[in-house]
């Protein structure tokens, strides 16, 4: 599946250059700490998944010009933004391979680093001067904080249900993705028809790349997807594989995940105990095949389109959504 | 001056009623821990100065009708926002008298919290549909977070001068009041020459409310402003009062205040040796003179303004903001 990733990443090769431009131009701090922070994080690998699509379902609709990319940074600063405060919140330690940002420069100014590029995204949403992009942009911006909350309240709790997991996972991510596709419509001033496909193609595409991220967790080496194995459940996440997994069990194999899963902090040996269970009752691969689901309920979204290079790019996106290693 | 305040509070009863029931009506989160905890500070006393000067400005402006005070939401949704994130900041312990958000629900649902309040003020501006009021709403965010920004880097630096002192607090509270005042301006469809006025007006007030709020910390009863006195020095936060003084002081002098300062933790005899220095170099004086300055500039704006009602309300505001109490 590295070939669909090359493959990819030649087809939007411009696209990228003009992302990484556009991120520096419009980044704009008047203190050089905050750039330095914010530049930490958003220039350290970042896959550029959502100023991608936006620019995409721009294109798909017929629209390009130079605005796009600078739009396009919205997306990507608000995730980062997100990924800053919820590095925090998690305790988290190392992400894309390099130490967080609040290990480096404190808790404090990391929360407000992200603040300012929440601020910073709603700012670049004003300069489009469409009421319906800042609608959806700051809509987006709340209904994330929500889903969050919703996912810290939820912690080390394993009665949580697939609709629960399924409905934190909209919020936290779907929608932002989901976001970003509209955007690039409402940017083409696409007929509604279109601009629909593309949201509903997006909010199926956001889960996709959050069950993925998740199955990930399970099943990933460390020093490929530059963050710690097992990582979620250590922070009491418990996500679709063993969601599925514990509902699948019988009585004694559920006791023992549900031990493992509430010890305040398991052994390399019990989280194999819990891998094992996991995949005995097929969760990852239970995970994938909902996963999947979403993919094609992605891709039949676009054949509203009709046939081109753009709309190619769009299904080979999804397929890489589940696909890929990282 | 107990007098002023309980004559202002007659003046704008309604309007105080209409913002406390719009507070309510426009927080609407999905979660009930979400309303809990942002309820918790919003209905804690706040003085609604934010939400006043929305709707006063445009009254002056001649415009008047309900949505006013749902827009007014805004700025005391975001004002709480950078409250729920700096208590975490300062980690401080009192606001308005009662334990802080993060230490009844911790600090990872609290940060959350006060990225909803952020979203939703900035939803709640997208609802203007008037791109300059999304505008003015979304660059004060951006400069807020920069100030606060600004004020963590300078902590506990005794090299500050009184233009970074100025810096730092038209950023953190300056803009957001002027930035208020602004907003009904435009709200009300008014001339440049009366936004301007206003905006002007509202710079000059939010400096005053700082410079006295400073000033109250070293000068006012903890029962009465709801905070530990002197809490801001023991942040490291060095404000007017003792900026001037050390700058004032002989060698010998600035020598005891600085290792005062730079103490990790000083006892009360050593911030009653600081207050007394801070007098003997007319600290405290100073910064009411300055202040004073800034309540006459906010006045003469007014005077663009014809004789009103409102207008005599806006005057007295402007010497609240220095005389209060609390």
């Amino acid at each position: 599946m590295t070939g669909l990733k090359q493959q990819l990443l030649g087809l939007v090769e411009h696209d990228l250059e003009r992302i990484e431009i556009a991120l520096v131009d419009n980044l704009t701090p008047h203190l050089d700490l905050v750039r330095q922070i914010a530049e930490h994080l958003i220039f350290s690998g970042g896959k550029r998944l959502r100023p991608l699509l936006i620019i995409l379902s721009a294109r798909i609709c017929g629209h390009e010009n130079d605005f796009v990319a600078r739009f396009a940074t919205i997306f990507e600063f608000l995730h980062t933004a997100t990924l800053l405060h919820d590095d925090v919140i998690d305790g988290a330690t190392i992400r894309r391979g390099k130490p967080v940002a609040h290990s480096i420069w404190g808790v404090p100014i990391t929360i407000l680093v992200g603040d300012f590029l929440l601020a910073r995204a709603l700012c670049i949403a004003s300069e489009t001067e469409n009421p319906r992009i800042i609608r959806v942009v700051s809509e987006m911006t709340e209904e994330m904080s929500q889903g969050e909350i919703l996912q810290l309240m939820r912690k080390g709790d394993f009665r949580i249900t697939e609709e629960d997991y399924m409905s934190v996972i909209r919020r936290k991510t779907g929608i932002l993705i989901e976001g970003a596709c509209r955007t690039g419509a409402i940017l083409a001033d696409a007929a509604p028809v279109y601009e629909n496909a593309l949201t509903t193609y997006g909010s199926h595409l956001g889960l996709v790349f959050q069950i993925a991220d998740d199955i990930l967790d399970y099943t990933a080496d460390t020093a490929v997807i530059g963050k710690t194995i097992g990582a979620d459940l250590k922070e009491g996440k418990l996500t679709l594989p063993v969601i599925h997994a514990l509902k699948a069990a019988g009585p004694d194999d559920r006791a023992v995940m549900e031990t493992i899963i509430t010890a305040p902090d398991f052994s390399p040996a019990e989280f194999d105990t819990l891998i094992r269970l996991v995949e005995k009752y097929d969760g990852i691969a239970y995970a994938r095949t909902i996963a999947r689901e979403h993919v094609a309920a992605a891709k039949r979204e676009l054949d509203t389109f009709p046939p081109s290079p753009v709309r190619e790019i769009l299904y080979m996106m999804a397929d890489y959504a589940l696909d890929r290693r990282a």
